[in-house]
């Protein structure tokens, strides 16, 4: 029993409850917290992070942490990447590459958690350091020649991207590069993606580079600390996320999904992606409570709008309507229902009419600077 | 847009994603809560709270904010019953019994709020106070005779309830009492119900008292002040709910539905009410999503086990199990999944057998210290 | 006795401590929260916020909960300033312009909040918005004639500062807009004062004009709603507030440092206002936990900087330094210590030396677009 | 400049502030928060953890980490006391009983966090698990039996203590014991302390043994996880940790302390210890900041009390007072300040008094079931 007794007047058994915090908090109850977005038509929207290092190599965890923090954070699938080539724990610690993949995965399993083998090839630039998922054996990425460690992914059948390419160490004459050697990886079938999100660094030139090249794009958190020490996963706040539009929830649909292209950023409360991916999940989280509103006169209706996803949308106006004013800007809270207020404009005739209004995504990009195009259809019936 | 541009190291366009802590709260986004409880076959579960006070009786706040409250707070229907007897502002606020309602209603119909108008009959003990619903005109209700007044509500169809009977200023030599008047008033149907819970204050007496004389169930804030100062609303504190299962969301089907006795109380995190009514609640809110799991020679398996309801569901376990070890405690936190650990108990036959794990709802009440039975069905493989 | 007993294996009294949550939260304690600023030389720092609406005019609370609110949020006084002209609760509420005070007052009285008599002039641009505080009669400004009112106002020793110049309905073509009667007022000692910020906006335009005429600063909450509405305040977000420089806690001495023009602007999480006030607060807040640091080779070295105040400094660096780097920018969170990485730059001499590194705040400003100007103080011993 | 323009309607420039919670969150600011306690005369109260594990035993975070935790957790001091005997990570991981204290203290030494090398000897009951700490190598406890590891660390001056006396895996018949083994050890002096804590868990038998055979009180995390998966930092909750009352913030000044039995408990929001450090304490932390108050008639007062420290005190009336009725219970939330009505009672002589108010701490025990009695003294002016 949760009650608590007070100390009562006159032996009267009035109780008070405790507040809910207390069930919750105390001490810490072992939860996941599931990340809310919408599945899209045919496909299951798995939230995933690829780009993850423990104690085996510069991380700070033991890897059955990085399954633990991926279950407690509502992630479906992680890949362990761990440096090959910087080793900075070697003296007290195995340099057997595969082995912060077994460790991470024998807790994933328990988790229900996909854990997927990798590496970070971490060479100078070009190419820079370069992330291949779905190993089967890392140790034979231990190669001198870059060449060749990225070759001994592929012969793996691994997939392969380029990380943080804006990291400010491997920076050309200060900007961002993409050079010859990354064509070359691309056109050799041996670079497949791209991060466009690493932590919580935008790189839209990678963007740009991206739809160009027809490249996957990647949102990772590259994470070296205990998750929480970078993150406020209490607060609101959520580690970069790769969207993975896959067919079931399984290692090899993530593959299949990735080779295909099917993927899209959440960083930051932000969304990058195709319109193709953008738009349905825009539409499968917010819905118009009340489709029919009646405006009196001169007066206003507030048309009830619910978001049932996590992400807060920030819709702004794309154009006037005749007949209504609608606010310039509107913030849809993940979770919240809110109110778009309506006002007559001039005299409008009697009669009701149906509004399509075009709003631009802010925070939901497909492309660098470019929203995606929206609209919330309303009936309105003005009266006198 | 939203990017926070960083100041950049060689022009490198790397931007920082705002933490989304900022779309929410920056300026404070005017946003419903919903509240998270299922309806029921046949039902809706509507959250209302039908004592309320404002600036016309002994209250702080103007009616309308009562209605803003309630929308934010995911409330679908309130009912404002500021006293007839009692009004301390009398020197500068009109003394007209109906404003109160008028004016909440009339905000309430904006945001699609029920708004019900009622009053606070405000006597000494017996029969102390009783509030009455559904009114058509409080005016009447402003007697000389109690009885009158009761009367005066009845003959206008309304609903009448009695209000906190565990009320120290009201006690019987210091102990909470039925008295003969409130058997004539349930006889003479002029008494339908009686608050369990008034505030943080739950009455376990008057729990009884509804279940042996068939009276509808009530848990109401009795709020004064603005309610935020009273409950914890941004941290997961909830003011106290009557639950009301009605055919639809109107304010003749929550009449027919307290009538009938179709309430249950949600406060302080804990559910009260009949079987007929906790247990669909649960089911509906808690899924086993792991039904089959393998347990291999004397090891564990994980359950996983998810809430989708705002309630955190306190389960004990009540009885043990021949071949699992169970734990004997398990929180189920709302809108969270957690692990149910189930191990390996002597040495198992191999082979799958389906369990089901019967658990008592700490704080899922049917009588006062009689918590819900419920069992959580799972199919275990033991295997070498 | 707050213990939590476990239900226990063998006997064994093991018992699990409450979170602390559960104290503060159970239920909600009637608590103030300080805001912590230091006091300055001379001058005690009070936390003030002039303007304020209550039922008496268009607000939507009583006005003790004025007094409440302020006494929660850590305010040393507030003034009432309910509109004469405009009281769309007249026919339910008492037109008497002096009675929000006096109840606000009471209140105000038992819990050491001082409350200020004042009144909003509320009038056509020009001159718009006058709030007249110090008032000793209220009725006697509804008058005719602004300038009546006004005069009135001033008659009675009156304060008088202009509120929200910037606001939309008051424009000019769309533009803030200095007007010939408000030169007129301030030359006839009618005007002392001007909103800097009014709610969450802020006018750089005024605090220009504020720093060319010599008018005073304010910043206030203009309050209506009961403030939880528009502020989250369990949420770090407070308030706007005047801080007044005063030589004691009385409302005359608020009086005298307005008059004096001895006031800055605490709102959004920034500080506006002249140097004199500014540089103390900073200097006091700041401190260099460890004013001698080592650093080996070319290696780095964390000085360790608190602050004590509950602003959040966020700096940046003036200028680069010959022997160290030195981060270009750093946040210095509210009652929290950080790090400041020093690193060797080149290859310094070997030996101690004091720098006095120069930083601008980029959120206390002394004029619009203006950071205040800082150094923080560290001695580095440099060795091999 | 962190200002926010909104997009304006006329060119208007006015702006909207960021909240503060921004600041603060994007991205996160590696800050330390200070645990308010406050020091006692001629002692600084050091706050502190000395049972601590990491990958080089079965922890789960690489040493480094615990000094980065133990920072911005307001620590002073930790010991890190991996596991001689039982070493799960060994394939893997250095066994080398050294190295993690020396990779913690590395990062100790640039945070300024006190590190001190430790070890836990464990072994089957009795004596269980001790900590041995102040250590100057720890490879020396590697032997076979207990008797000689202890005497090893004795040997280097080490402090020792048994570690969570009521762990269920070692309890005698499903109790918590005190074997003969520990009568030894205490009287050969090679065993100096007591874990009354251990991680959530409190032993009261375990303080009983302390206080009568004058054992040091300890009160440790024993941390395997990254700490945010046990404890809601972010959320008010806090580790346990061992205050120690020592001459200077140094090693040798915790070792002198802890032989001198200078500490106390401080877990779960409640303080366990001598009188003589709790009173302190209390007094430093809690003042009455209206000393003097009037009643007039039969009417009340608030006395404001304030609570500097980041302890919720949790007083009960220890007795009634002839002309006053005092609270039977009072919050005193930490860093805030509350209201303690008083009223008259009965009609109290005109004239003022000065009350010495008994209360009971009851989250402060000087002995299980002992709450600390204090006082709080105010003057009541009694007028007509």
């Amino acid at each position: 029993m949760n009650w608590k007794t007070l100390l009562l007047v006159g032996g009267i058994s009035a109780q008070v409850f405790l507040a809910p915090l207390l069930q919750a908090h105390e001490p810490v109850t072992r939860a996941r917290t599931p990340v809310r977005l919408p599945d899209l038509p045919g496909y299951r929207t798995l939230k995933c992070d690829f780009h993850i290092h423990t104690v085996f190599s510069d991380g700070l965890v033991w890897p059955s942490v990085r399954s633990e923090e991926a279950w407690r954070q509502g992630l479906d699938a992680i890949a362990i990447t761990d440096h090959i080539e910087y080793q900075p724990h070697k003296a007290d610690v195995s340099t057997n590459h595969n082995r912060s993949y077994e460790i991470a995965r024998g807790h994933g399993d328990e988790l229900e958690v996909l854990v997927i083998r990798g590496s970070e090839i971490t060479r100078s630039m070009p190419p820079g350091h370069l992330n291949a998922i779905f190993l089967t054996n890392a140790m034979l990425l231990a190669t001198d020649k870059w060449q060749d460690a990225i070759q001994a992914a592929r012969d793996q059948g691994a997939f392969i991207f380029w990380n943080h390419p804006g990291w400010s160490p491997q920076l050309t004459d200060g900007q961002i590069k993409w050079h010859p050697e990354h064509t070359q990886l691309v056109e050799q079938d041996l670079m497949h993606g791209i991060e466009v999100v690493n932590g919580r660094d935008y790189y839209p030139e990678a963007h740009r580079w991206a739809i160009e090249r027809k490249l996957t794009l990647f949102s990772n958190s590259d994470i070296h600390q205990p998750i929480g020490h970078d993150y406020h996963i209490f607060l609101g706040d959520h580690r970069p996320l790769t969207l993975v539009f896959a067919r079931e929830r399984s290692i090899a649909a993530v593959k299949e999904a990735l080779f295909d292209r099917r993927t899209a950023v959440y960083s930051g409360g932000r969304l990058l992606g195709d319109e193709r991916f953008l738009r349905p999940l825009f539409d499968a989280s917010v819905r118009v409570l009340t489709p029919q509103v009646t405006i009196r006169g001169r007066g206003r209706a507030f048309v009830q709008i619910h978001n049932d996803s996590d992400v807060t949308f920030t819709l702004e106006r794309s154009s006037e309507q005749t007949d209504l004013t609608v606010p310039q800007k509107i913030t849809l809270p993940g979770q919240r229902t809110v109110l778009l207020e309506l006002r007559a404009r001039g005299t409008p005739t009697a009669g009701t009419r149906n509004f399509a209004l075009p709003f631009r995504v802010a925070n939901a990009l497909t492309a660098p600077d470019e929203p995606l195009d929206v609209t919330l259809t309303v009936g309105v019936a003005f009266t006198r």
